[in-house]
């Protein structure tokens, strides 16, 4: 069913920040990577590319997922939700999605005293992704 | 392993607009349910509670998720992201997630053409959980 057919997510960005949160799942485990930021230029070439493409906040530039670490995503699905305010996709993975090198961002559980714990394994060192710091 | 003892996300909201996102996944089949807000206090009884609070930035206030369809979300065990600024629960869902009445607020799918097509069956009638709007 085609429903909406001029809908434009580009159309709904916020003014205030024009950044739309985008969460990354694994199109095979479920397993949530991680959680980033879109412009609509970010948007557009993802769908256009079917690459994952964000806009970092921190370095306030468009950020092509796996141009430094080779983890690159290939989007096998775009979903929007009911708001059109918030992007999912469901992705392929190459290696590991975090930059600490967990296949998930979100590799710390919080318990119910508001402890953390690491709940995964590591599966790359990232100074051999990422070079050394100094 | 317990890491960063004193670690509390709390300290981590923004000074902004002190709020962070939290997505929501069914523990169970891993469907990523809904994207929605949290303040500290919204955070702080989600955690002391194990059921999801969010900050509704339409109404500006704290929102118990299901406080009026029904639909709660008990949680069966809450993540951070490695920034410690993006929160993943996994959630018992009751009911439907979305309050148009799909399991998931993802119901909708983009293919590359930019083009939406509904791509979920609706679970429940919105007007029978939410009432007719007049």
């Amino acid at each position: 069913m085609t429903d909406q057919p001029n809908f434009q997510l580009g159309q709904d960005f916020p003014g205030t920040t024009g950044l739309l949160p985008a969460i990354a799942q694994d199109h095979q485990s479920g397993r949530v990577l991680m959680m980033a930021w879109m412009d609509e230029t970010a948007w557009k070439e993802t769908i256009e590319t079917q690459r994952a493409v964000y806009f970092s906040r921190s370095r306030g530039k468009l950020w092509r997922k796996g141009e430094t670490s080779g983890h690159q995503q290939i989007v096998k699905e775009a979903r929007i939700d009911c708001d059109a305010d918030t992007i999912l996709l469901l992705v392929e993975q190459t290696g590991a999605a975090c930059h600490e090198g967990y296949e998930s961002c979100f590799f710390r559980a919080i318990d119910n005293n508001f402890e953390t714990r690491i709940a995964d394994p590591r599966l790359v060192d990232p100074e051999s992704v990422y070079g050394k710091k100094s």
